[in-house]
């Protein structure tokens, strides 16, 4: 809808790794590594990859450089969380690293942040404030901040962050690349130094959309060593619909913004609009209350149990700024603690009723482009504006992408959100996908079953609404093998029965095929009239997946169409 | 498998009203009730349920007499949760117990409890210590004591209650009753005082484990006014196996039960186990440790933030004990409540893949029968021993079904409990019903699809289990509509194919029906092998269910075996 974003073209995994630090000596951005590994090992591993390749092993990620937030583990580097006096040799590779490495990624080393992932600004570190990639006097956004600019400076393909309070999303919007926050626990925490344990998602940047979104998906899955680990659920939607219903904030909600933010807003929403997106204003200030709740409730105890013990012990790194927010935690109280566990609770239940209707919200992600001169004049007042429209996220159990929206009149990156309930990962990446202009998202939650349909649940037919309702995914034409024949039933709507013969007795017949949830599939079969029927289907290239049957005796009494080939065509050349 | 419950006969409403006020009048235990409505207004009711079901209403608890624990609100009455200064009239009855009222159910008054629910010994009251219904100088247990008391006495045939620690299911066992925990927000919790809002559930006391469930099924759905409020999900199972695989606690996990209760649970398991379940003991340490943080941790600020301000300005009928704890609550710490919610992540984890291999935990519920002079000796050290087994059960996201275990040796009531993972209560329930020696159980999950087979899937069939692994629920024997024809296909394992050829054209045909969760309905398709089909199949009852069909070409290819009205006739006669 907006603009495209630019994918980088592909190079062998060693080239990668050459072209990678070539780059990092050309924009002289120390601050952002707080561990670089040495370009010996890394191309060693990118060697081992293509070796992997070589040998015929399928690598979705196969060369993609990473880098990793320095609150990750990853084994043999130090694990700072950005205080060296936290630093610790890790020894075993977070459970969200592995898989990206599994997948043929190769990590090129740990990135700066604010401290202990406190912070939404990029400045918090020891290590130095993070320069934006593109406006080294602008702030980067925080806490992810290293992997975002090591990302927005094209060093890496990904970059991995985690997110609180927005610290994955923030620094996307400021720098016009893509921030993944899935649903809580669908990446694992596993290996991550917890800010609020409870809270805490793994996130993706990446320039280009669908490449943040496979190496979300092959981070994604349950995983013991996460206590918190959760699947997808058995009715996961699989996709957002074509009509899209997109809620957005009134325009007192949006006082938070810079006035040039306001109007990359207002502009990058008609323009989702007039690319054919309903769009309704709700009132958000619910979700906004319960947004304060991250820093001036009780919840940030959750920060003090996970590192308040450590800088009690007032190490010499420790940030001032981190150390007082820390520290101020210490004091909350178990009631207080328990009252904001009902607004929560409470917020959360009327969030998931306000957005019903809707396939999304719509937020900025972030208010403005602070320097960092003006940030260090005031380190509290300004961050917190930064995190109006994300801290709300992981305390009532959402997911987002933020993706680049219209910049503003001054040219500036401008991120806009995509925000849906827990679990509705995929329908954000598909909306998110359409804001950028991409006619298709790549598959982020890869669970469920192959439909093939061949007749009226077909894109355009009259009942591929019920397709729709169960959130399933179209994933390609698909033709039979030839031991069917196709014939016209006597149904309102008209209907083909596909009907199996034996090999060599019928003739390859065109459908289309989906991915639906186990649930979806489990309620579109409850909903099957008569005569129809659902079975294994064996297509032309040799793979076997359910789809449409009918009855013998419908069968018996229908009109062979065959020779059509398949069902639109029978039905165009009838008109 | 250890003994039946009696059933009660059924009177009409007016008979059991009229009843019910005899038997109160004849046991004269005024600290049962808090609220004991008048008998004309009760009369009233019933006759206007006998006139519902005169005007043909289907009322599945018609005439069924209710008492509702009095911290549970129902219109024009006062709630005091046991403290008279608390007191105020609702005018909103509880979502509870408003659908028990719309399916028949008639509220005959509001009954005593440990202050504010907190404690399990049911003394804890200025409306009086409630004495055991059986054994006066006993305690009945609590915090619901009046609900299970005014069961055990055949007053009513349903008693109300809460549970957070254990107060549904404590006073059931100390009766010799039924006491039904549901998995958190299945069943509202609107219109109740909180004690721990996070871990409050509603539950059901009755003699007769059909009708808790009965009970239990008409409280339970979704609700808008809950915010906490759960469905059951889409995969939920809708049965337990026949082969049953049940955990129970090691010798030293079981340290906390009084001699003849533990003499009883050894006998009770015996005989669990004597009758068919395979039982292996199981390290429960860390599920005991876990219970040790409702009281001993932070999580009691709960208590406090619900009722902590009111009981600060000292009331007059403030139960000491119960004052005591609630205050303590207040300097509860933030990081610690948030160290105790990390750990009760870890525990419910490593519960989860504690009980993976298992259909269920087996318990006993309680520790022992103290007198209440005993508990007023001491009012805390007995109580906390007395939610050993019960304390840990909401903490962990857990369903809990308290059933009558073997007596002690001395005669006493003892309890034995199924504990199961979050939303597998009817699991529980049906193993409950096994442990009393039912051949089956009431239905408490009614979400889902019936699903008709015919031949491999039949109970004793060789692809039966794939039903049971999707946690299928048997309904019932069925018959085709004559417009079927079976035929045996040439498939391994050998199976029938039920071919539609029209009306009157086939035979009926015996199959069964089988209830199926969305997903678990989505994954038996999936996994469907051709030539089979699912498809609708007409009932002799004029139903429509989903049910087998296979391909076309299998149809024709096949032996028609139509004569022999079932599959498993064919197989017997061709033996």
């Amino acid at each position: 809808m907006v603009h495209s974003i630019r994918v980088q073209p592909q190079a062998s995994p060693t080239e990668r790794v050459a072209a990678a630090f070539r780059r990092i000596a050309e924009v002289d951005r120390q601050e952002v590594w707080i561990t670089l590994r040495a370009e010996d090992d890394v191309a060693a591993e990118a060697a081992a990859v293509e070796q992997r390749l070589a040998e015929g092993e399928s690598l979705p990620l196969a060369g993609i450089l990473v880098a990793v937030k320095d609150n990750i583990d990853v084994a043999g580097l130090p694990t700072t969380a950005a205080c060296p006096e936290f630093a610790y040799t890790a020894t075993v590779t977070a459970s969200s690293i592995e898989r990206l490495i599994a997948a043929g990624a190769i990590v090129l080393g740990k990135t700066n942040l604010d401290q202990f992932a406190t912070g939404l600004v990029g400045t918090r570190s020891p290590y130095g404030a993070v320069r934006n990639a593109h406006y080294p006097e602008l702030i980067s956004g925080g806490s992810s901040s290293g992997s975002a600019v090591a990302v927005a400076l094209g060093i890496v393909d990904i970059g991995i962050g985690t997110d609180t309070a927005g610290s994955g999303r923030v620094p996307a919007a400021l720098h016009g690349i893509v921030g993944i926050k899935a649903t809580l626990g669908v990446i694992p925490a596993h290996g991550v130094i917890p800010a609020c344990a409870d809270y805490d998602a793994v996130t993706v940047f990446a320039t280009d959309l669908d490449r943040a979104v496979a190496a979300a998906a092959a981070m994604a899955g349950p995983e013991p060593r996460d206590p918190r680990s959760r699947n997808w659920p058995s009715d996961v939607h699989l996709a957002a619909p074509e009509a899209l219903r997109l809620a957005i904030p009134r325009a007192e909600d949006l006082a938070a913004l810079s006035a040039p933010y306001r109007e990359a807003f207002n502009r990058t929403v008609t323009a989702v609009t007039g690319s054919g997106a309903a769009t309704e204003e709700v009132d958000i200030s619910a979700l906004l209350d319960a947004a304060r709740l991250l820093y001036d409730g009780a919840i940030v105890a959750e920060r003090y149990a996970a590192v308040g013990k450590f800088l009690a012990t007032a190490p010499a790194g420790a940030d001032p700024t981190v150390s007082a927010i820390i520290d101020a935690a210490r004091s909350t109280t178990g009631p207080g603690f328990a009252e904001d566990l009902e607004t929560l609770a409470r917020t959360r239940a009327s969030a998931a009723a306000l957005l019903a209707d809707f396939h999304g919200l719509l937020l900025p992600t972030t208010t403005e482009h602070p320097s960092i001169a003006a940030v260090q004049a005031d380190p509290l007042t300004i961050n917190r504006r930064l995190g109006t429209y994300t801290n709300f996220c992981n305390l009532l159990d959402m997911a987002a992408v933020s993706v680049p929206g219209l910049p503003t009149v001054d040219g500036l990156p401008f991120g806009v959100m995509v925000v849906v309930p827990a679990f509705a990962d995929q329908v954000a990446v598909d909306i998110a996908a359409r804001i950028v202009g991409a006619d298709t998202a790549a598959t982020l939650v890869d669970r469920g079953t192959e439909l093939a349909v061949f007749g009226a649940h077909l894109r355009g037919q009259p009942l591929h609404w019920q397709l729709t309702e169960i959130g399933a995914r179209f994933a390609g034409e698909i033709r039979t093998t030839d031991a069917y024949r196709l014939t016209a039933l006597d149904t309102v709507p008209p209907k083909p029965g596909l009907v199996r013969r034996g090999d060599g007795l019928g003739a390859p017949i065109l459908g289309e095929l989906f991915m639906v949830s186990d649930a979806g599939l489990g309620r579109f079969l409850a909903a099957l009239p008569t005569p129809m029927a659902l079975t294994s289907i064996e297509l032309s290239d040799e793979r076997s997946v359910i789809g449409f049957a009918c009855t013998y005796d419908a069968a018996e009494a229908a009109t062979d169409i065959t020779s059509f080939g398949s069902w639109k065509a029978y039905l165009q050349r009838q008109n």
